[in-house]
């Protein structure tokens, strides 16, 4: 039986938990009135079935664990996200983990007990998406699940085709909800490297990560594994939990309220990358500064505010064209991303055995706790992955 | 006889002169003297010998003609520039275009007769240097021809190693002297072209070219061969003779006085490939915003100054996020982007003829008229190309 705590509904995320099979036609779901802010809710939804998909490709899978982050803020907040077309309301969670269920007659690719994380973006008509590679559209319109004209994860079942549905050994089956953010560090250095085959030959040793939150301890670990020297910087004062991680991996931790990025560029770069993970723009405009020749800045964090800055222009430009540097922005994901993703983490369980569980920091029990998984969410300190523990893995038969 | 007007010393380009075999030990140069303002004069200097150049590679060249531009002006100002070792006084030109006159013993790649023109930057140590990518040396030292601590052009001759020296076809000769200019645009482009094999499938539809002046005409030229729509933003009002060169190539001149830039770019963009050539950064953070999804901005103009401008940060990062947008900056060049050049400019001569020489609006005859070469360089009005024609191609006898 679990240990369950009452108050907080928080439970430690390998602990088993009652079988809960749910009623065949409806089940239950976190969403959100899209456009009405702080809508979120939970509520019985049509289960989905596999014969959804055409063509005998349906794959029905039973949800297990669900991030959150700040998107899901946002979606809730009603500055971003859009319910699928015929649907008043969005169902939330674009960070998932699951197992199979029940395969449709025409999946050769997946079988019941696999586990999988799925996609969140679906292709729309640009030749990009037509490509497999509908990450970089050139449509107005996106499709992403959990977020934008197509539901989530945050229910207990969601259905799809083998397309968007990726592998993942039972090995990684306790951080696998790391898969999807993990994505955006794939894919980030994926086109960093890529852009490099300009140079022919390109050896980086020292890589900057800015911003020690997620997504930078998970860019700090995959340059790590790539042999760079790397420093992350932060805002918050070490130690901490995330300094500590940064540590256990090899790399530097530095906070900006001691030392500046320039400063910390002076001592331990220039950078031949730089991945810039803070959300805080001004921070970009810095990381040019910081970068070394022929060096490439990624920029993957969404600032959706309305700041303006002061920046020594003449000397940025000048900077870029002597030193023949690069900068590229990288939104998430396509399928690659998330393969790219599977082999990193197996790589990372065993370089560094057991540090990808510990950015597992806030679970929350169950989707009927939706409130505390929000208040966890937007209020709890120290946190690192906030995640929805949908179902016990034991809850599935293979 | 040529009919030289006496008092301004301009001749037509075209047009012979009288032969003028130097000197054997010495020829005549224009020099500075590195860190003193306004110090440029005509000298005697030793003339360079075939056998100057180990292992019987020398190439011996005599020089017909040698553009000047912004660098040198700044060189006479002595805001950039350095003496060779041994030297007090710097051999400035860099846009050389010439003619093979003697080659040393192991020299299968050239022949007396050729026209050739030179490369600028010289290896130094980094493993970039050592694959024959000089321009992207991540050492600290540049070494230039003309430029920085190697004599440039603007003498009667110069020897240098056939690594260094392109065969220019004679269909050329009478617009080579603009392959160095090319370059810029050379590489550029590549450079985007070689980025965006991330994206799989790039087929650029729109470009723009922010700046009308040699480097913009030229970067217009080359994106309408390569069958781009192209819009050229420029500060004077049309017409005038750089729109009517743009109008010719089935380009579209806009005048930022009448359009600022992002209304030019709702209009005519977005844009695929942006390629900027201003020398004012308050444009490159402009064109940042002028960019389409997947979009590509080439930075190719050095900003010497100090300037502080304010940006929409956030916006800037947002939309490179959310667009996958590239910024690359580009500084000229090793050899391959004068083959590059010249396949570009023969395709040019076929396509558009007589469009470059167009280009050549202010010739001054002579290395003993630097005065007025100067002169021209800094006071003139509706300048395109400023150069010197060092000697009339009659002069040589292959």
């Amino acid at each position: 039986m679990p240990s369950t705590d009452g108050a907080t509904g928080l439970v430690s995320p390998s602990r088993p938990a009652s079988p809960n099979r749910s009623a065949p036609m409806t089940m239950k779901a976190i969403a959100v009135i899209p456009g009405k802010p702080d809508s979120m809710h939970l509520r019985e939804v049509p289960r989905p079935r596999v014969d959804e998909i055409p063509g005998g490709r349906g794959v029905l899978v039973k949800v297990l664990r669900v991030g959150v982050d700040g998107t899901d803020k946002e979606i809730n907040a009603a500055e971003y996200g859009a319910a699928p077309e015929g649907f008043d309301y969005l169902i939330t969670g674009h960070e998932s983990f699951g197992r199979v269920v029940e395969v449709g007659p025409n999946v050769t690719e997946l079988a019941v007990g696999d586990y999988v994380v799925a996609t969140v973006r679906r292709p729309g008509s640009s030749i990009y998406d037509q490509i497999g590679t509908y990450d970089m559209t050139t449509d107005d319109m996106y499709y992403e699940r959990g977020i934008n004209l197509r539901h989530g994860y945050l229910a207990e079942y969601y259905v799809d085709d083998p397309e968007y549905i990726v592998k993942v050994p039972p090995g990684l089956k306790e951080v696998a909800v790391l898969l999807e953010p993990t994505t955006v560090v794939e894919k980030g250095l994926a086109q960093a490297y890529e852009i490099q085959r300009r140079l022919r030959v390109w050896r980086p040793r020292k890589a900057a990560v800015m911003g020690a939150g997620t997504i930078g301890l998970l860019a700090a670990l995959a340059l790590r594994l790539r042999g760079l020297d790397v420093t992350v910087f932060g805002r918050t004062a070490a130690p901490y939990l995330n300094s500590d991680l940064i540590h256990d991996l090899g790399a530097r931790y530095l906070s900006t309220v001691a030392t500046p990025i320039l400063d910390g560029a002076r001592q331990h770069g220039p950078f031949d990358l730089i991945f810039e993970a803070t959300g805080a723009s001004s921070v970009v405009f810095e990381s040019m500064q910081a970068l070394a020749k022929n060096g490439v800045l990624v920029l993957s964090s969404v600032t959706g505010g309305d700041h303006m800055i002061q920046v020594p222009a003449d000397r940025i430009n000048l900077e870029f064209v002597l030193g023949n540097k690069v900068m590229v922005g990288t939104v998430n994901a396509n399928r690659e991303y998330f393969e790219m993703g599977v082999k990193d983490m197996t790589h990372a369980e065993s370089q560094y055995p057991g540090w990808l569980e510990r950015l597992l920091t806030h679970p929350v029990r169950g989707l009927e706790n939706w409130k505390l998984l929000l208040e966890t969410l937007t209020h709890a300190r120290g946190t690192i992955k906030v995640y929805c523990e949908v179902a016990e893995d034991s809850s599935v038969t293979a």
